[in-house]
Protein backbone atom coordinates (compact mmCIF):
# COMPACT_ATOMS: atom_id res chain seq x y z
CA UNK A 1 0.00 0.00 0.00
CA UNK A 2 1.29 3.69 -0.64
CA UNK A 3 0.29 4.73 2.57
CA UNK A 4 2.78 2.42 3.70
CA UNK A 5 5.52 4.28 1.94
CA UNK A 6 7.63 6.67 4.25
CA UNK A 7 6.73 10.34 2.98
CA UNK A 8 10.11 10.46 1.54
CA UNK A 9 9.72 7.18 -0.54
CA UNK A 10 6.14 8.79 -1.52
CA UNK A 11 7.15 11.68 -3.04
CA UNK A 12 9.91 9.57 -4.59
CA UNK A 13 7.27 7.74 -6.42
CA UNK A 14 5.27 10.20 -7.53
CA UNK A 15 8.07 12.14 -8.93
CA UNK A 16 9.12 8.79 -11.05
CA UNK A 17 8.80 8.82 -14.79
CA UNK A 18 5.29 6.72 -14.12
CA UNK A 19 1.82 8.42 -14.68
CA UNK A 20 0.59 6.72 -11.52
CA UNK A 21 0.68 7.25 -8.62
CA UNK A 22 -0.09 10.59 -10.09
CA UNK A 23 -2.15 14.00 -9.57
CA UNK A 24 -4.80 11.82 -8.25
CA UNK A 25 -3.81 10.04 -5.38
CA UNK A 26 -1.92 13.36 -4.47
CA UNK A 27 -5.36 14.38 -3.82
CA UNK A 28 -6.19 11.58 -2.03
CA UNK A 29 -3.55 12.36 0.62
CA UNK A 30 -4.79 16.16 0.33
CA UNK A 31 -7.34 15.39 1.64
CA UNK A 32 -6.53 13.20 4.12
CA UNK A 33 -3.81 15.40 5.41
CA UNK A 34 -6.96 17.85 6.02
CA UNK A 35 -8.68 15.07 7.83
CA UNK A 36 -6.17 15.00 10.28
CA UNK A 37 -5.92 18.87 11.13
CA UNK A 38 -9.20 18.42 11.53
CA UNK A 39 -9.03 15.47 14.34
CA UNK A 40 -6.02 17.46 15.67
CA UNK A 41 -8.03 20.84 16.07
CA UNK A 42 -10.81 18.43 17.70
CA UNK A 43 -8.34 17.19 20.18
CA UNK A 44 -6.93 20.65 21.38
CA UNK A 45 -10.80 21.09 21.94
CA UNK A 46 -12.30 18.08 23.98
CA UNK A 47 -11.74 18.79 27.45
CA UNK A 48 -10.62 21.78 27.07
CA UNK A 49 -12.01 25.07 29.39
CA UNK A 50 -14.17 27.49 27.69
CA UNK A 51 -15.42 24.83 25.25
CA UNK A 52 -17.66 22.72 26.99
CA UNK A 53 -20.63 23.74 24.89
CA UNK A 54 -18.88 22.53 21.64
CA UNK A 55 -17.38 19.43 23.29
CA UNK A 56 -20.17 17.20 21.83
CA UNK A 57 -20.30 18.23 18.29
CA UNK A 58 -16.25 18.54 18.56
CA UNK A 59 -16.48 14.99 19.13
CA UNK A 60 -18.69 13.63 16.56
CA UNK A 61 -16.54 15.85 14.32
CA UNK A 62 -13.16 13.69 14.99
CA UNK A 63 -14.83 10.58 14.63
CA UNK A 64 -16.41 11.67 10.94
CA UNK A 65 -12.79 13.16 10.65
CA UNK A 66 -11.07 9.67 11.52
CA UNK A 67 -13.52 7.70 9.12
CA UNK A 68 -12.90 9.98 6.29
CA UNK A 69 -9.32 9.86 6.75
CA UNK A 70 -9.61 6.00 6.45
CA UNK A 71 -11.28 6.17 3.02
CA UNK A 72 -8.67 8.53 1.31
CA UNK A 73 -5.99 6.74 2.35
CA UNK A 74 -7.54 4.09 0.17
CA UNK A 75 -8.22 6.09 -2.56
CA UNK A 76 -4.50 6.99 -2.82
CA UNK A 77 -3.78 3.11 -3.77
CA UNK A 78 -7.52 3.22 -5.72
CA UNK A 79 -6.55 5.78 -7.85
CA UNK A 80 -3.32 5.03 -8.63
CA UNK A 81 -4.63 1.22 -9.94
CA UNK A 82 -7.32 2.70 -11.67
CA UNK A 83 -4.84 3.88 -13.83
CA UNK A 84 -3.17 0.49 -13.92
CA UNK A 85 -6.27 -1.36 -14.75
CA UNK A 86 -7.06 1.08 -17.70
CA UNK A 87 -3.35 0.75 -19.02
CA UNK A 88 -3.64 -3.37 -18.44
CA UNK A 89 -6.77 -2.57 -20.90
CA UNK A 90 -5.22 -0.94 -23.36
CA UNK A 91 -2.19 -3.82 -23.72
CA UNK A 92 -5.05 -6.38 -24.25
CA UNK A 93 -4.42 -7.94 -27.59
CA UNK A 94 -6.26 -6.77 -30.62
CA UNK A 95 -5.52 -9.34 -33.33
CA UNK A 96 -9.47 -11.51 -33.87
CA UNK A 97 -12.94 -9.06 -33.81
CA UNK A 98 -13.75 -10.27 -30.36
CA UNK A 99 -10.34 -9.66 -29.30
CA UNK A 100 -10.94 -5.78 -30.73
CA UNK A 101 -14.19 -5.92 -28.90
CA UNK A 102 -13.00 -7.25 -25.36
CA UNK A 103 -10.14 -4.84 -25.28
CA UNK A 104 -12.37 -1.67 -25.70
CA UNK A 105 -14.92 -3.27 -23.52
CA UNK A 106 -12.41 -3.46 -20.76
CA UNK A 107 -11.05 0.22 -21.20
CA UNK A 108 -14.27 1.53 -21.30
CA UNK A 109 -15.16 0.29 -17.85
CA UNK A 110 -11.59 0.87 -16.72
CA UNK A 111 -11.76 4.94 -17.41
CA UNK A 112 -15.30 5.03 -16.33
CA UNK A 113 -13.88 3.27 -12.72
CA UNK A 114 -10.90 6.02 -13.17
CA UNK A 115 -13.73 8.18 -13.35
CA UNK A 116 -15.91 7.12 -10.15
CA UNK A 117 -12.93 6.75 -7.88
CA UNK A 118 -11.70 10.37 -8.08
CA UNK A 119 -15.80 11.47 -7.92
CA UNK A 120 -15.96 9.69 -4.73
CA UNK A 121 -12.83 11.85 -3.50
CA UNK A 122 -14.07 14.66 -4.43
CA UNK A 123 -16.86 13.76 -2.39
CA UNK A 124 -15.66 12.75 0.56
CA UNK A 125 -13.27 15.61 0.47
CA UNK A 126 -15.90 18.68 0.16
CA UNK A 127 -17.25 16.58 3.44
CA UNK A 128 -13.88 16.92 5.22
CA UNK A 129 -14.15 20.76 4.33
CA UNK A 130 -17.02 21.33 5.91
CA UNK A 131 -15.73 19.49 9.28
CA UNK A 132 -12.80 21.48 8.85
CA UNK A 133 -15.10 24.93 8.66
CA UNK A 134 -16.84 23.33 12.35
CA UNK A 135 -13.46 23.04 13.84
CA UNK A 136 -12.82 27.08 12.82
CA UNK A 137 -16.31 28.27 14.15
CA UNK A 138 -16.70 25.71 17.51
CA UNK A 139 -13.02 24.56 17.79
CA UNK A 140 -10.09 25.74 20.11
CA UNK A 141 -8.94 29.30 18.63
CA UNK A 142 -5.28 28.76 19.31
CA UNK A 143 -5.59 26.38 16.54
CA UNK A 144 -7.62 28.31 13.86
CA UNK A 145 -5.28 28.32 11.14
CA UNK A 146 -4.76 24.27 11.43
CA UNK A 147 -8.42 24.53 10.90
CA UNK A 148 -8.01 26.78 7.90
CA UNK A 149 -5.30 24.44 6.33
CA UNK A 150 -7.69 22.24 6.18
CA UNK A 151 -10.14 23.66 4.60
CA UNK A 152 -7.96 24.82 1.67
CA UNK A 153 -6.11 21.54 1.57
CA UNK A 154 -10.03 19.66 1.63
CA UNK A 155 -11.03 22.34 -1.58
CA UNK A 156 -7.54 21.79 -3.58
CA UNK A 157 -8.69 17.73 -3.17
CA UNK A 158 -11.71 18.57 -4.47
CA UNK A 159 -10.94 20.59 -7.52
CA UNK A 160 -7.67 18.10 -8.19
CA UNK A 161 -10.04 14.95 -8.00
CA UNK A 162 -12.25 16.93 -10.30
CA UNK A 163 -9.86 17.54 -12.88
CA UNK A 164 -9.14 13.78 -12.97
CA UNK A 165 -12.42 13.10 -13.19
CA UNK A 166 -12.73 15.37 -16.37
CA UNK A 167 -9.86 14.49 -18.20
CA UNK A 168 -10.94 10.69 -17.99
CA UNK A 169 -14.22 11.99 -18.62
CA UNK A 170 -13.24 13.41 -21.98
CA UNK A 171 -12.11 9.72 -23.04
CA UNK A 172 -15.50 7.43 -22.77
CA UNK A 173 -17.87 6.96 -25.08
CA UNK A 174 -21.19 6.21 -22.71
CA UNK A 175 -23.00 9.64 -23.27
CA UNK A 176 -25.30 9.05 -20.55
CA UNK A 177 -22.36 8.51 -18.09
CA UNK A 178 -20.54 11.75 -19.19
CA UNK A 179 -23.90 13.60 -18.68
CA UNK A 180 -24.30 12.62 -15.73
CA UNK A 181 -21.13 12.80 -14.28
CA UNK A 182 -20.15 16.39 -15.61
CA UNK A 183 -23.26 17.79 -13.43
CA UNK A 184 -21.85 16.18 -10.67
CA UNK A 185 -18.96 17.66 -11.09
CA UNK A 186 -20.25 21.37 -12.15
CA UNK A 187 -22.23 20.90 -9.00
CA UNK A 188 -19.46 20.29 -6.77
CA UNK A 189 -16.87 22.74 -8.74
CA UNK A 190 -19.14 25.98 -8.01
CA UNK A 191 -19.88 24.60 -4.26
CA UNK A 192 -16.89 24.43 -3.26
CA UNK A 193 -15.39 27.58 -4.10
CA UNK A 194 -18.54 29.47 -2.26
CA UNK A 195 -18.04 27.18 0.62
CA UNK A 196 -14.25 28.12 0.81
CA UNK A 197 -15.00 31.70 0.80
CA UNK A 198 -18.05 31.08 3.88
CA UNK A 199 -15.69 28.82 5.60
CA UNK A 200 -12.67 31.28 5.76
CA UNK A 201 -14.46 34.73 6.01
CA UNK A 202 -14.72 33.58 9.96
CA UNK A 203 -11.30 33.93 10.31
CA UNK A 204 -9.95 37.33 11.00
CA UNK A 205 -6.29 37.56 10.49
CA UNK B 1 12.34 13.15 11.06
CA UNK B 2 9.05 13.35 9.70
CA UNK B 3 9.97 12.52 6.56
CA UNK B 4 11.08 8.55 7.63
CA UNK B 5 7.75 8.47 9.00
CA UNK B 6 4.85 6.70 6.78
CA UNK B 7 2.46 8.23 5.05
CA UNK B 8 -0.02 6.63 7.84
CA UNK B 9 2.53 7.34 10.59
CA UNK B 10 2.46 11.41 10.03
CA UNK B 11 -1.55 11.49 8.91
CA UNK B 12 -1.41 9.74 12.86
CA UNK B 13 0.79 12.11 13.78
CA UNK B 14 -0.57 15.52 12.54
CA UNK B 15 -4.26 13.69 14.05
CA UNK B 16 -2.62 13.52 17.78
CA UNK B 17 -3.48 16.04 20.30
CA UNK B 18 -0.36 18.28 19.98
CA UNK B 19 -0.01 21.25 17.92
CA UNK B 20 2.86 20.30 16.10
CA UNK B 21 3.49 18.94 13.46
CA UNK B 22 0.66 20.72 12.33
CA UNK B 23 -0.94 23.33 9.66
CA UNK B 24 3.08 24.57 8.86
CA UNK B 25 4.23 21.43 8.48
CA UNK B 26 1.18 20.09 6.32
CA UNK B 27 1.82 23.75 3.91
CA UNK B 28 5.24 22.04 3.29
CA UNK B 29 4.16 18.96 2.45
CA UNK B 30 1.56 19.97 0.36
CA UNK B 31 4.53 22.28 -1.92
CA UNK B 32 6.61 19.05 -1.60
CA UNK B 33 3.88 17.12 -3.00
CA UNK B 34 3.36 19.45 -5.79
CA UNK B 35 7.46 19.64 -6.96
CA UNK B 36 6.97 15.69 -7.29
CA UNK B 37 4.61 16.25 -9.71
CA UNK B 38 6.39 18.59 -11.66
CA UNK B 39 8.80 16.11 -11.98
CA UNK B 40 7.05 13.24 -12.62
CA UNK B 41 5.61 15.40 -15.64
CA UNK B 42 9.15 16.74 -16.69
CA UNK B 43 9.75 13.05 -16.81
CA UNK B 44 7.21 12.29 -18.72
CA UNK B 45 8.13 14.69 -21.35
CA UNK B 46 12.29 14.36 -21.57
CA UNK B 47 13.07 11.97 -24.55
CA UNK B 48 9.26 11.98 -26.13
CA UNK B 49 8.65 12.43 -29.53
CA UNK B 50 7.10 15.91 -30.45
CA UNK B 51 8.89 17.54 -27.09
CA UNK B 52 12.38 18.13 -28.41
CA UNK B 53 12.20 21.86 -28.66
CA UNK B 54 11.17 21.86 -25.20
CA UNK B 55 13.14 19.20 -23.59
CA UNK B 56 16.02 21.84 -22.25
CA UNK B 57 13.57 23.99 -20.21
CA UNK B 58 11.42 20.81 -18.61
CA UNK B 59 15.11 19.48 -17.64
CA UNK B 60 15.70 22.57 -15.76
CA UNK B 61 12.03 22.42 -14.48
CA UNK B 62 13.27 18.83 -13.46
CA UNK B 63 16.42 19.84 -11.48
CA UNK B 64 14.64 23.23 -10.05
CA UNK B 65 11.86 20.89 -8.33
CA UNK B 66 14.19 18.62 -7.07
CA UNK B 67 16.37 21.66 -5.56
CA UNK B 68 12.93 22.71 -3.68
CA UNK B 69 11.34 19.16 -2.78
CA UNK B 70 14.08 18.53 -0.76
CA UNK B 71 14.36 21.99 0.76
CA UNK B 72 10.50 21.63 1.60
CA UNK B 73 11.22 18.05 2.94
CA UNK B 74 13.31 19.75 5.68
CA UNK B 75 10.85 22.43 6.25
CA UNK B 76 8.47 19.85 7.39
CA UNK B 77 10.63 19.30 10.49
CA UNK B 78 11.51 22.89 10.58
CA UNK B 79 8.35 24.42 11.31
CA UNK B 80 7.40 22.14 14.06
CA UNK B 81 10.52 22.25 15.26
CA UNK B 82 10.26 26.07 15.80
CA UNK B 83 6.51 25.82 17.26
CA UNK B 84 8.53 23.41 19.82
CA UNK B 85 11.16 26.00 20.52
CA UNK B 86 8.36 28.92 21.23
CA UNK B 87 6.96 26.35 23.85
CA UNK B 88 10.20 25.44 25.27
CA UNK B 89 10.59 28.80 25.63
CA UNK B 90 7.86 29.74 27.48
CA UNK B 91 8.74 27.02 29.65
CA UNK B 92 11.51 28.20 31.18
CA UNK B 93 11.91 29.66 34.79
CA UNK B 94 10.75 33.50 35.52
CA UNK B 95 11.57 33.55 39.23
CA UNK B 96 13.78 36.69 38.94
CA UNK B 97 13.24 39.94 37.02
CA UNK B 98 16.78 38.25 34.70
CA UNK B 99 14.76 35.38 34.30
CA UNK B 100 12.18 37.09 33.23
CA UNK B 101 13.78 39.19 30.40
CA UNK B 102 15.76 36.23 29.44
CA UNK B 103 12.66 34.11 28.96
CA UNK B 104 11.15 36.96 27.23
CA UNK B 105 13.64 37.14 25.12
CA UNK B 106 13.78 33.92 24.19
CA UNK B 107 9.61 33.46 23.37
CA UNK B 108 10.19 36.35 20.88
CA UNK B 109 13.24 35.48 18.95
CA UNK B 110 11.50 31.82 19.17
CA UNK B 111 8.13 33.14 17.68
CA UNK B 112 10.45 35.25 14.69
CA UNK B 113 11.85 31.70 13.90
CA UNK B 114 8.35 30.70 13.63
CA UNK B 115 7.48 32.94 11.41
CA UNK B 116 10.56 33.14 8.87
CA UNK B 117 10.27 29.35 8.72
CA UNK B 118 6.67 29.50 7.32
CA UNK B 119 7.73 32.41 5.39
CA UNK B 120 10.25 30.50 3.84
CA UNK B 121 8.01 27.87 2.58
CA UNK B 122 5.69 30.38 1.04
CA UNK B 123 8.23 31.72 -1.10
CA UNK B 124 9.48 28.22 -1.85
CA UNK B 125 5.77 26.90 -3.31
CA UNK B 126 5.40 30.23 -5.00
CA UNK B 127 8.48 28.99 -7.46
CA UNK B 128 7.07 25.33 -7.20
CA UNK B 129 3.78 26.77 -8.20
CA UNK B 130 5.47 28.68 -11.32
CA UNK B 131 7.89 25.27 -12.12
CA UNK B 132 4.14 23.57 -12.30
CA UNK B 133 3.24 26.42 -14.74
CA UNK B 134 5.81 25.82 -17.01
CA UNK B 135 4.65 21.76 -17.23
CA UNK B 136 1.32 22.87 -18.40
CA UNK B 137 2.85 25.01 -20.89
CA UNK B 138 5.54 23.38 -22.23
CA UNK B 139 4.66 19.69 -20.55
CA UNK B 140 3.29 16.41 -21.89
CA UNK B 141 -0.22 17.10 -22.80
CA UNK B 142 -1.19 13.77 -21.48
CA UNK B 143 -0.19 14.79 -17.62
CA UNK B 144 -1.47 18.14 -18.08
CA UNK B 145 -3.98 17.96 -14.81
CA UNK B 146 -0.87 16.72 -12.53
CA UNK B 147 0.37 19.79 -13.34
CA UNK B 148 -3.08 21.29 -12.36
CA UNK B 149 -2.91 19.91 -9.13
CA UNK B 150 0.92 20.80 -8.58
CA UNK B 151 -0.11 24.50 -9.08
CA UNK B 152 -3.19 24.14 -6.95
CA UNK B 153 -1.16 22.24 -4.64
CA UNK B 154 1.77 24.97 -4.32
CA UNK B 155 -0.77 27.66 -4.08
CA UNK B 156 -2.09 25.77 -1.34
CA UNK B 157 0.78 25.35 0.72
CA UNK B 158 1.82 29.37 0.07
CA UNK B 159 -1.63 31.08 1.63
CA UNK B 160 -1.20 28.01 4.55
CA UNK B 161 2.57 28.89 5.48
CA UNK B 162 0.94 32.44 5.11
CA UNK B 163 -1.86 31.85 7.86
CA UNK B 164 1.03 30.88 10.06
CA UNK B 165 3.14 33.88 9.58
CA UNK B 166 0.13 35.70 10.49
CA UNK B 167 -0.83 34.04 13.17
CA UNK B 168 2.39 34.57 14.98
CA UNK B 169 2.79 38.17 13.43
CA UNK B 170 0.41 38.54 16.25
CA UNK B 171 2.00 37.99 19.23
CA UNK B 172 5.72 39.34 17.97
CA UNK B 173 6.67 42.79 19.28
CA UNK B 174 9.43 43.95 17.21
CA UNK B 175 7.23 46.69 15.27
CA UNK B 176 9.76 47.05 12.13
CA UNK B 177 9.67 43.37 12.16
CA UNK B 178 5.99 43.01 11.87
CA UNK B 179 5.99 45.70 8.84
CA UNK B 180 8.28 43.94 7.29
CA UNK B 181 6.74 40.40 7.06
CA UNK B 182 3.20 42.00 6.83
CA UNK B 183 4.23 43.54 3.36
CA UNK B 184 6.32 40.48 2.23
CA UNK B 185 3.34 38.39 3.03
CA UNK B 186 0.21 40.95 1.20
CA UNK B 187 2.35 40.27 -1.86
CA UNK B 188 2.42 37.21 -1.83
CA UNK B 189 -0.84 36.96 -1.25
CA UNK B 190 -1.84 39.24 -4.21
CA UNK B 191 0.90 37.59 -6.56
CA UNK B 192 -0.29 34.00 -5.77
CA UNK B 193 -4.02 33.89 -6.32
CA UNK B 194 -3.34 36.20 -9.32
CA UNK B 195 -0.44 33.71 -11.11
CA UNK B 196 -3.18 30.53 -10.21
CA UNK B 197 -5.34 32.04 -12.33
CA UNK B 198 -3.18 32.78 -15.16
CA UNK B 199 -1.36 29.40 -15.01
CA UNK B 200 -4.80 27.57 -14.88
CA UNK B 201 -6.25 29.44 -17.58
CA UNK B 202 -3.80 27.18 -20.35
CA UNK B 203 -5.78 24.18 -19.45
CA UNK B 204 -9.45 23.66 -21.34
CA UNK B 205 -10.95 20.63 -19.72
Amino acid sequence: MLSELTIKEFLEKIASEFPAPGGGSVAALSAALAASLIEMVANLTIGKKGYDDEEDEIKTVAQDALRLRRDLIQSIDSDSNAYNDVMTAINLPGNSEAEKRHREDMIQSGLKQATLVPMAVAECAINVMELAGKTIAKGNKNAITDGAVGVMMAKTAVLSALYNVKINLSTIKDSAFIDRISKQVKDLEQNVLRREKELLSNIDL
